[in-house]
């Protein structure tokens, strides 16, 4: 049997409702373009992906050394639906000694990666027609708003809040909600929520809360993710909103993994933490869908985050080295702000993301055309010197404003010394 | 903050209607049930999990060496969302040489198993009030549907017929079907469906969908779950949907994975290979549910399926051993059916399973009960000789069938072989 995939159409078949309206991942899209030019040999500095260069950012030993033990042991069979005990134990540990919070292992479900977690959150929460709030610009929440038909509300935020929604723009919209998505260090902007903001949106939720117990209706839930907090620079600090506001804890969900902070995007251990009754409809959901996290990466996580001197040491240098090169990118875009170019960056908070503004609209390339928006500014800068960006848009930000988020996870030291000389490139073909 | 799980509640909260609506997987209530009491001690024959013990079980060492090499080299980052490109192409090859199918590269998409491969063909395909048909017993099929919204059509089998749904005991329902669900070699019969069935059903969808092509109505597809295609015993040969009827092929999804036929449950890879358009859909919906098969295990798939010599050595191997323990267990039984007790068992096929038939209902225990249905049953055989089996009621079955799964992935050739002298005691203990 040969199966030819050139079948003959008029017009493209229906499938599901979900599976017609869901957008493809944009950031993946700009991601493969990128790395197609990167293979014809084209010269990139490739800022656009939320992953990282087993090279320039290998994960931890424990997690490598840890896997492997766990193979030879033959650890190869089904963990148990929640995740394997020593890996929840070690996870609720690692919050308490880390985080400041206290949760038993019936909170913890482990599955395979921070983006189960995130589903699972909307799945087990929300029906379609609920309304789910998130600030713009937010990593993905369109998504999940699609695939669980839910009403998204989106705020928009500002540079000078660091992109999070203010406690005043979302307090209007708390009353019809079922699901606020919050997530700091926040991806796209590298930036954390402050957290006299974030301790009065969750006093806005409790206050809510207290107001339906007494109607009687569904409440209100926060997801906050949270796979970037191990990744904070000089003195900025990851806060939880059950440290803030410990009267929250029976509505939020914490979404976690070694993804980000350990560099582990490909060994797919994640985890939801949250109420139980919450978590174990969750991993009911999640175990039928079969997003389980691969048992020996499990038992390396627990190995790994058991280890709190090697942890430390970890995480001493993963925080260095990712600073050291968002500080690079963002000096090399100041240096042109400095010469009177209307760009900007944000300081780097946390992540491996930068906020960088290029305010190139209206200026002419060489080829006389106008930059008319965003996608225009990305392209210019890709084409004229290879610095390959995602925009705001593609997280959902509807108007053109001409942010763009730089990722340094798969870039070395001197590609992020590049970006001065190279924006210089751009910004002179420019008429 | 201490979170305090103790909250009092008068009434379970609502959490999302699907939460709310999905059951927690009997058979895992089961498995867990136990595997407590073995822990406290008891002396279990444990026939209850669709797993495998990785000290009877290994998994080959093509995927042991693969993942060790794979950590080694740095294969920790994000997997592109269809997969690898090397195991993508390791499975269309493996299709070719094994299974006698081609299909381009665009029609495989890798992913954490074949449950995420299952929901995503439900997902993709099927909006809420569509209609599912498939026969019972059925693995989880109840459930994906109960996910999606589906209005399941449940077609009763028979022993006779091998446990699957007869050609004609489908037609009157695919005139309204979204999607028809098969699995063979089977779960939980531990049978192969009959080709002639197969080829006949196949046709049935053929002209379904050349009745609805005319109409201009929506199509409809067939998911064949065949995860345990490479266990099959004693010239039983496994056949696919379109290797029958080639027709079917753009209607028709394929659900495979390492999980069973190599033991490796725990390490989280399968696929689905299909209609290009449903596969780039389905992908995309998958990726977002962060259903994503590790690295490192992807990699070493893709070098497990490109040794052809080494696959032979390690099937040859398994099937032999998963077959000796069936057998063990089926003549266990038979011997007290030639003793004129009211059981039997169909003869291995395909699996690691067999179906037990205990007609005990009626009987009366030890103290004095009436054994009044199969919970009675199942209670009764761990109760007196720590027979630990799944009764088909699990896997959908409405009436009392008397009919139970046994699984021998946990079962050593020993364990199987008491099955003959426990079954006894189970059976003297009755009046």
């Amino acid at each position: 049997m040969k199966y030819d995939p050139k079948i003959l159409r008029q017009a493209p078949r229906a499938l599901s409702t979900v599976a017609d309206r869901l957008e493809r991942s944009e950031i993946l899209t700009i991601a493969y373009d990128v790395r197609a030019r990167a293979e014809r040999g084209e010269d990139i500095l490739n800022l656009t992906v939320g992953d990282f260069s087993s090279r320039e950012f290998p994960v931890p030993t424990a997690l490598s050394s840890g896997v492997i033990e766990a193979i030879e042991q033959g650890h190869t069979n089904y963990p148990p639906a929640p995740g394997l005990p020593e890996t929840r134990e070690a996870i609720v540990g690692m919050c308490a000694r880390r985080l400041g919070l206290e949760y038993p292992i019936e909170s913890v479900c482990v599955v395979g990666g921070a983006r189960p977690a995130i589903a699972g959150t909307y799945l087990s929460l929300v029906d379609p027609g609920d309304v789910v709030v998130y600030g713009l610009p937010s990593w993905n929440n369109t998504y999940y708003a699609a695939i669980t038909g839910a009403e998204a509300v989106e705020i928009p935020t500002h540079a000078d809040r660091f992109f999070f929604p203010r406690p005043e723009d979302l307090e209007p919209h708390l009353g019809r909600a079922r699901l606020l998505c919050l997530n700091s260090p926040q991806n796209p902007t590298g930036t954390v929520i402050p957290s006299e903001d974030l301790a009065r949106i969750c006093r806005l939720v409790v206050a809510e809360n207290e107001r339906r117990r007494k109607q009687g209706t569904r409440e209100l839930f926060v997801m906050f993710d949270q796979v970037y907090w191990a990744l904070t620079f000089e003195g900025v600090r990851h806060q939880t909103p059950m440290e803030l506001v410990p009267e929250i804890a029976d509505h939020a969900i914490l979404v976690d993994g070694i993804s980000k902070g350990f560099a582990a995007t490909g060994l797919r251990v994640g985890w939801a933490i949250g109420p139980t009754d919450v978590i174990e409809r969750m991993m009911v959901i999640l175990t039928h869908l079969g997003c389980w996290a691969p048992r020996p990466e499990q038992r390396a996580t627990a190995k790994l985050l058991n280890d709190d001197a090697h942890l430390d040491d970890y995480l001493t240098s993963m925080r260095t080295r990712v600073h050291q090169r968002l500080q690079l990118v963002a000096q090399g875009v100041e240096a042109h702000r400095a010469r009177g170019w209307n760009v900007e960056c944000i300081q780097p908070q946390g992540a491996i993301y930068l906020s960088v503004r290029l305010d190139l609209i209206g200026r002419k390339n060489r080829r006389g055309q106008i930059l008319k928006n965003d996608e225009d500014i990305r392209r210019h800068v890709l084409d004229e010197a290879g610095i390959a960006l995602v925009p705001f848009r593609c997280f959902g930000v509807h108007e053109e404003a001409q942010w763009f988020r730089a990722s340094v996870g798969v870039a070395s030291v001197d590609d992020c010394a590049s970006i001065e000389g190279r924006l210089g490139r751009a910004l002179d073909a420019l008429d």
